[in-house]
């Protein structure tokens, strides 16, 4: 079925429908954990249940698996064909969100109390590892298709890695480089988008330049996704994305658009570096001020133009290639969905 | 070559061999690693160099590469067919230690600092991240043979994981059973010995039996090799251990000498509830006479007991099947070297 002579399906159906498929295996994945504590914690993390086990119904924005499955869509194969590696893409990430909010003291995420908060330290870093087991055996349970796939989702946790390493560095750093940050981003958030855009094609087994037009396709986008979060940790709206207002700010984040309105060379640069000299901004009064410095520094457009430069270098790269109509439409509908989400 | 009616390897010089044949491997695999703080940490840890990168020559008790090298030589493969297996099995172990330290809040290991106490809570979770990562990563890089290890390194890896997470739940709890801790050590230490002593029989396709038998053998060596563990965690030499004197006792830590000593139902055993109801002993007095009221309760007595106990079970379990004579006699040494070592 060639359905790009009708409307593509807006990207929230496109997430609905893999989110539908997907689920079921993740949960399949999460049973088979070996401990009930890790099981418990995984799915509290997953947005499954509250710290009780009682069943609640809210989790994360489901983009990394919805890429996985059409990505296996954009190889040639059917939807179903990328549920594992759906699956264990959206395990690493957790793996990952568990163990930065340890790592960063977080207390919430999600409008609820973090992993490490509700469970303890200790609990939350090794359901992260239970979870970046279980991807890696869930790959391992899907024969050759999986086997294709899992160098990938390693290399992307290594580079995972990487980047949360350097975050931890710049957060004890007085100078940080614009592209340092560019660097530790690509790492934090780039590397699994882009894995998550490519592994269902490796697991259908499509050829290297299709395989790499989509890694490149989300490359560019997890950077696009990740200037867009760097706005919404300045700008956005509290109810809206489940963080405090200004919650990069109020945590002294220095995430791009903050670096860049440093690096600007304005007025505002210097009275930001001057505000943020001696640590976070301590009163509300404070949060508000570096956050409008940061914005009339110019770095909040500095993010905005640098996410639409990234989102049309990544639909260029599906350009590139031949990809079945269906799944190119969707792969579209779901780059402009990042960049103009507002959670 | 049988070298069964020659006399046996001492155990040293069975370890000296794998550790010549295995850390050439190590060292390349802790190289891969994208990240220069990742490489740096993950060296540390593995004793070849101090905190700023200068060399040094002290290393772990390399038990379970000698194991995993001398399972391929069991499954019927030469020595080298188990390196990637060892190596894998090897990086998971140090995954732990450096995630263990970091929960248990441990200062000291091997006469240094830990790796967190060296590089930070953040960066020592990270570099143990990357080596769980890398040694899936050595598995996948040794195609057919690591694909069917894989498996049981990362089975053995979701146990430890249960195994620590019921550690952690126990030190918030006021009684805990002797079976309960059994059960815990055999998550924490027996898990990844079993798979040393079948991963490298997986990795050369060993007929299913040798592996089982193998696996068994692991196990109850473990478990032998906790107990004498714990019993030097009471007695043990610092000098030697490389940890402080009676350091188990001293962190308050219930292992199963402790816990037998607690349920043996004497006088010293309710002298010894009273002593640890309110936390570890403070003084050094109060350190010293309980490792005194172990010993008199039986604790140590019975992990002995235990330990030799395992140790003819592991021995018991090769006789059931046909093994290459070598192989056989270095299994037998590293067993009794594991029971009779005392650091």
């Amino acid at each position: 079925m060639n359905r790009s002579t009708s409307a593509p399906a807006p990207a929230p159906a496109v997430i609905a429908r893999a989110r539908a498929l997907v689920e079921p295996a993740l949960r399949a994945a999460v049973n088979e954990l070996d401990d009930e504590r890790m099981r418990l914690i995984a799915r509290y993390q997953l947005g499954w249940c509250d710290q009780h086990g009682n069943p609640t119904s809210s989790g994360g924005k489901a983009i990394r698996p919805t890429l996985a499955v059409l990505s296996a869509q954009a190889g040639g194969g059917q939807p179903d064909a990328g549920v594992p590696a759906a699956v264990a893409v959206e395990l690493v990430h957790n793996f990952s969100l568990l163990h930065d909010d340890v790592m960063d003291r977080d207390l919430e995420r999600r409008h609820r109390p973090t992993g490490w908060a509700a469970f303890g330290e200790g609990q939350a870093i090794l359901a992260g590892n239970a979870m970046l087991t279980a991807a890696a055996q869930v790959l391992l349970g899907d024969g050759p298709a999986g086997a294709r796939a899992l160098p990938c989702l390693l290399d992307a946790t290594q580079r995972l890695i990487s980047g949360q390493s350097e975050d931890l560095v710049f957060e004890r750093q007085a100078a940080i480089t614009l592209d340092g940050v560019i660097r530790m981003e690509a790492g934090k958030t780039g590397a699994l988008l882009s894995c998550a855009a490519s592994i269902g094609a490796l697991a259908v087994g499509a050829p290297a330049p299709v395989v790499e037009a989509l890694a490149s396709f989300g490359l560019d986008l997890g950077m696009a996704f990740q200037f867009v979060d760097d706005v919404l940790g300045i700008t956005g709206d509290p109810e809206v994305t489940g963080k405090s207002a200004s919650s990069d700010v109020r945590a002294g984040k220095r995430s791009a658009p903050v670096v860049a309105a440093l690096s600007a060379g304005t007025e505002q640069s210097r009275q930001l570096a001057g505000l943020l000299a001696a640590g976070p901004p301590q009163t509300e009064e404070e949060v508000a001020l570096a956050a409008r410095l940061i914005v009339d520094a110019g770095g909040v457009d500095w993010a905005t133009r640098e996410a639409d430069a990234r989102l049309s270098a990544a639909l260029a790269a599906l350009d590139a290639v031949e990809l079945p109509a269906e799944a190119r439409d969707d792969l579209i509908a779901m780059g402009r969905f990042v960049v103009n989400r507002d959670y």
